[in-house]
């Protein structure tokens, strides 16, 4: 990189300290940036000299700091002495390889760059002219996403927080989409809306239905096939049941990629339904389009093509540090007819240009592109690609190991990079499985070596292995494996 | 900080390679990122180097890159040229000490290191387990901020986003506290709800009240008296007129600091009328709320220990970067209440800890209190209170050669740093004044040197001078004052 000095002139300028009042002198700020980036170096080479999981006890970190803020400055060292000494010990490592709960993810370097970067230019892309490269760059880094997802170019995007936000605004989009005064007089007085999922659903769904006043009951949560997928009869008997009732069918949410087991609901099928009967098709590919990529996984999004609106989160299996959701939309007039409001303190003349701000419930708007941007140059798209092509390995590896065990058995298909499975061991009821599996999980995780997380399919307690994190690695696989059976050996060797 | 190899061991371990597949090896990252701590310690010592307002045209700044990502891995160092060459042009300069439009912000050099660590770290906060450092640095950083602004000890904090989430939570939580079903049924079938707010309050409630179901006609936009103060008759008014009509009053929301003219509700008059009506009273002290950390400033928050909410953003004017936004609540457990879904996968056995994605519409949490924890340390109760009273005197200097001014006046009072005014020169009518007014406005942000936005008060085209920046100093607001008055002088030299 350059020096600034060339970068503009414009003429009469203020004479300027080199430091803001108060601030860390420049020299500071060179010497401790340059220490913790050696510090970030050595970190992310061997980020499992760590325990995964933080070992501490609630209320442990809380009460090793002191009880309000220092009158004086600090100097850094002191806060960077501390933050090693006394929040270190309180992180649960998710850049650890032995990361494998919830979703497996992690940021990368370049990730992390980018994010130095905008953290430093601090702009707010709240409007255009609030900074046009971070709202020229938000639209052009998702463009480059859209290709490498395959969905048609009428997919505009938008970067927000989380998936639970893409959600909240599709759905909110949806309620705009009635045509019905919902924006202007509330719900009161207008028929209930009814939304649609599958009972595998992410529950931010739920929570965008309760945020957005259509209430628990105006969400359909309908029953999955063996395979944990929508089944789209059922959904058609729901939609005409509500219609029948007064309810007013609104939106349908489609997930590729269901956080319990990555099923991919039928989206085509779905599709067609919706078209039918008029609502918003929303695709949760949050996790899942990550895979859409790879030729060979594109079929996830089969149908996508037809949806009004999809989420993807750049910060689950795409290196990007959190937060980055991608929501895509051949309909952004419709999320703007939702979400539009401009005081006049925000009103420009800039004419045809576009500002977020309209598109969703937040004003203000970090500069998250650039680290999108680093990423998918840095990695490069073939990059990517052998990552998740990798992970989605590792999973089928996992999946025969637990195939061939006889002690255990496997509790759903692995389309992506996620198993569920479970130890099934002769001559023990359910109740007794349940219990022998959460054991299983604690020794495990107490253990500290690699991070597992549960869910509940068909009542039975399942064990899940969620590799997507870039350190994953056949080695640390293995481990996972092993430290089960140990685990297992360990359970049948304790009277129970 | 020290090295890595002592900090854990934890027994058997796969061995590991020292770079992640795909990722850039740690040497580069230590390269890369000494570079891009030396650029911005050059950037952050002269961002005046810069044009404050980008100049770029709509469109340039996409047109310059590519159409589609690359196959392959780029070499850093190109996408850090590309940053200097396409980026930084179209990028409006919040950090340059002339930006003094909406309000003038700024994050600090121990704030941009926090972020550096808490993007590295990249955990999800959750839950307490997926990081209880996260969790528990949030509750006391927040209870040190809590400390500074005087609230009393029963306010507990939770850290968003943005402010326009945490004016969404207030009013939802405002909602759940009716104790009517909403969460269950939505709005549909119970009463209208009615939500009151200065003319003056921020567009983020109008825009929470259409995102929740309230709907744009729940809100109640009170009128203020001629310091821009909500006035309590009115608003006592509105609501006995609105639960005659069969709606009900739950909520007001009493600004300390509105964002045309940093105006101060009374607060204790409303929380008064908020008691009485059984109303959940939100503070939005979003800007405002920092100056409160004076002894002399305190009043604006005399009052708000009667409220049910509170927001104050230190990304706005306690140099903390974007986005961390301090909501704080005697009653988180209705906030609970409102937005609480625990699917089975995100169950855990940890007992009585505080699980934050429990109290919001969002699920994913970065690591946001690491960079607030670094600014208060870093500066001191103390050093924060020089810069905020600084830029508090500076702004009075700025209203009082507006008041000298003949040819100029003032519109609002200052009880903050913002000061609101106009050319107004001798035989002109309104129309002509706005007309006059804006092409000031123009010919000034087209300079370069000083950026500065408007407002509308009373039909008036308002010029704004916005002081909070960490770089703000009087040389620079000496000079918008120039570059006003040539501004005036050129158009009043011009036939129009």
């Amino acid at each position: 990189m350059g020096t600034h000095h060339t970068a503009a002139s414009t003429g009469k300028r203020a004479a300027m300290p080199d430091n803001p009042p108060g601030d860390i002198p420049g020299e500071e700020f060179r010497r401790y940036g340059h220490e913790i980036v050696d510090w970030i170096a050595e970190y992310l080479q061997h980020p499992e000299d760590y325990p995964v999981l933080s070992q501490v006890t609630p209320g442990e970190i809380a009460r090793a700091l002191p009880d309000g803020p220092p009158a004086d400055p600090e100097p850094l060292s002191d806060v960077l002495a501390d933050f090693e000494r006394v929040i270190m010990p309180g992180i649960t490592h998710w850049n650890h390889p032995g990361f494998m709960a919830y979703f497996g993810v992690t940021g990368s370097a370049p990730g992390i760059l980018g994010e130095l970067l905008a953290a430093a230019l601090n702009v707010n892309g709240m409007l255009w002219r609030t900074s046009p490269a971070a709202s020229e760059l938000e639209a052009v880094s998702l463009d480059w996403l859209r290709q490498l997802l395959g969905l048609p170019p009428s997919f505009e995007g938008i970067i927000y927080d989380t998936a639970s936000i893409s959600t909240l605004v599709a759905v909110a989009a949806a309620r705009e989409a009635t045509g019905l005064p919902y924006r202007e007089q509330g719900s009161a007085g207008l028929p209930p809306l009814s939304l649609y999922c599958s009972e595998h659903a992410h529950s931010s769904v739920e929570k965008g239905a309760i945020t957005l006043g259509i209430g628990q009951q105006g969400v359909r949560a309908i029953p999955v096939d063996e395979a944990f997928r929508m089944d789209v009869g059922v959904l058609r008997e729901a939609i005409d049941k509500d219609r029948a009732a007064g309810r007013l069918p609104f939106c349908v949410v489609a997930t590729a990629g269901t956080t319990s087991t990555t099923s991919v609901d039928p989206i085509p099928a779905i599709a067609e339904v919706a078209a039918e009967n008029n609502l918003w098709l929303h695709v949760d590919a949050a996790y899942g389009g990550a895979a859409a990529i790879l030729p060979e996984k594109r079929w996830i999004l089969e149908g996508a093509e037809r949806a009004d609106s999809l989420v993807m989160n750049p910060h689950k299996w795409l290196f990007t540090p959190i937060d980055l959701s991608a929501f895509f939309s051949p309909r952004l007039d419709t999320v703007h007819a939702a979400f539009s409001l401009v005081p006049e303190y925000l009103r420009t003349g800039d004419g045809e240009v576009r500002n977020y701000m309209d598109y969703g419930p937040q004003l203000g708007r970090r500069f998250r592109a650039l680290k999108l941007w680093f990423v998918l140059r840095a990695f490069g798209a073939d990059g990517l690609r052998s990552r998740i092509r990798d992970h989605i390995r590792l999973a089928g590896d996992f999946a025969a190991w637990v195939d061939a065990a006889p002690d255990w058995e496997r509790l759903a298909p692995v389309p992506l990079s996620v198993v569920c499975f479970r130890a099934a061991p002769a001559r023990m009821n359910e109740e007794a499985l349940n219990a022998l599996n959460q054991r299983i999980l604690d020794r495990v995780n107490q253990a500290g070596r690699v991070f597992l997380s549960h869910t509940r399919l068909r009542g039975m307690l399942t064990l899940r292995v969620a590799i997507g994190n870039i350190r994953s690695d056949r080695a640390y696989v293995r481990l996972a494996w092993e430290e089960l059976v140990a685990a297992l050996a360990a359970e049948l060797s304790v009277p129970v």
